[in-house]
């Protein structure tokens, strides 16, 4: 049995499609990297409720792992915060930790000139507003402390939506506690391009190849125009370790490979 | 009160960050300017029961619109009809008008010497087995229908995942639909960047103009390192003709303007 994570991205600059979803990306990518099922990724708008229901639905399918991007900062509708205390019945209160986080950057700030003073303003303090049980995690290149809650055997990580940040505090803090969780496990993939045949005429010899290889999964993307069928094929595993995931590959990639042939089309490697 | 959308991406590819989505993203930026409020985005796995599940969801929070993308190749894992007909309790029969549009295409292809023969193999006529009651939606660019399904007061359109097929469909088909659905309704943003003052600072200035403009929505959105702090400041607004929404932007941005300025900021229009 796998582990499995869900994603809830935070913002309404995602949901008026003003923003591609880039993190979702990176963390889908790092986490099946490392061995983890992503389950499901979530869009919500900067709205409690909405990330409240978002988060409760990811805990009643039993996620292991929660991960959040977006929503931290010291902004009005900046809410992930409120919406995860409210999820999980439990109420914000001021996290002697984080603050002292904040209050150090704002003395950066404040010593490289950017600011003034070192006023903790109710906009500041509210970064340091956390979940009760909440640890918060540093963020090494902003503002907003990552946050780390547990609620039963669910591990909720409330990271930034800035990409940098979110990918800073994830590569710190997040990603020793995943591989910690689900040990050495090997991902690996491999793409190639098939030409010359139609993908209804593919689909077959996908089905074939997997029922003969039930370790790899195969799935086919058009890539060409209608007029001229250029298929991506992806194959990828998890095992145990690398050399077994590159075997399961190879021989699911040559029968696969052979097949094509056999119907006339044409078979190269993705760079 | 708003007409509400949900959009549901299928695909494993979406999961282990292969693939970025940048369908979810030109399918809300499309609603948003029709004047239509994408609520959620939900990206699920080529698995009949996560697809049904995300459905069911999706008509239980009353969204007006469902839109699909992914899943309706020939492929075994094109799941999504399955998956709709599942959530919604049909069953999934052949559609004579979807079987003759498939037909079409592959007597096109065989004319163009693409394939042998028109044989409607198993794999091509699942294209054309859909939920009881739907209507195929004419793919003008590619071999799968689109799928158009009405369930109480909830129109579900199925999309294909290649993003030429989905965005043909979508623009001859499901924006007519919309249009008539909402009216003419006019969305309107605009970006500008704030230099010289940190984003705490500038939060209860946002706070202040959103309360003296509530129909303009205002986020900020760090844009520089940590050392030069960049923002970029979104106003966006729906109102009932261009103008109106042009005028509600203008008030905001005129404002907030003179705000960052009297705390030594720079403001600049983003081009």
């Amino acid at each position: 049995m796998s582990v499995q994570m869900e994603i809830i991205c935070v913002g309404n600059e995602l949901l008026i499609g003003k923003t591609l979803n880039t993190n979702a990306q990176w963390l889908a990518r790092r986490a099946t990297s490392l061995g983890i099922t992503v389950k499901r990724i979530t869009v919500v708008g900067d709205d409690v409720d909405e990330i409240a229901s978002a988060v409760r639905e990811a805990l009643e399918r039993n996620s292991r792992f929660i991960i959040t991007t977006g929503g931290l900062g010291p902004t009005f509708d900046d809410k992930t915060l409120e919406g995860i205390a409210k999820a999980v019945n439990r109420k914000l209160e001021l996290n002697e930790k984080a603050l002292e986080m904040v209050r150090k950057k704002y003395e950066e700030y404040a010593k490289a000139g950017k600011i003034d003073a070192v006023e903790m303003t109710p906009h500041r303090i509210k970064m340091a507003k956390l979940p009760e049980g909440a640890e918060p995690l540093l963020n090494p290149v902003g503002t907003a402390p990552g946050v780390f809650l547990r609620i039963g055997d669910a591990n909720l990580f409330a990271l930034p939506g800035v990409p940098s940040e979110m990918e800073a505090i994830f590569d710190e803090h997040v990603s020793r506690m995943l591989r910690k969780e689900v040990g050495d496990v090997a991902f690996f993939e491999i793409s190639i391009y098939a030409d010359n045949i139609m993908e209804s005429t593919l689909a077959p010899l996908i089905d074939m190849t997997m029922r003969d290889n039930p370790r790899v999964y195969i799935k086919s993307h058009p890539r060409g125009a209608e007029k001229k069928p250029h298929i991506e094929i992806h194959l990828s595993t998890t095992a145990k370790d690398s050399k077994t995931a590159k075997d399961y590959i190879g021989k699911a990639l040559i029968q696969l490979s052979e097949l094509i042939k056999e119907k006339g089309g044409k078979v190269k490697l993705k760079e």
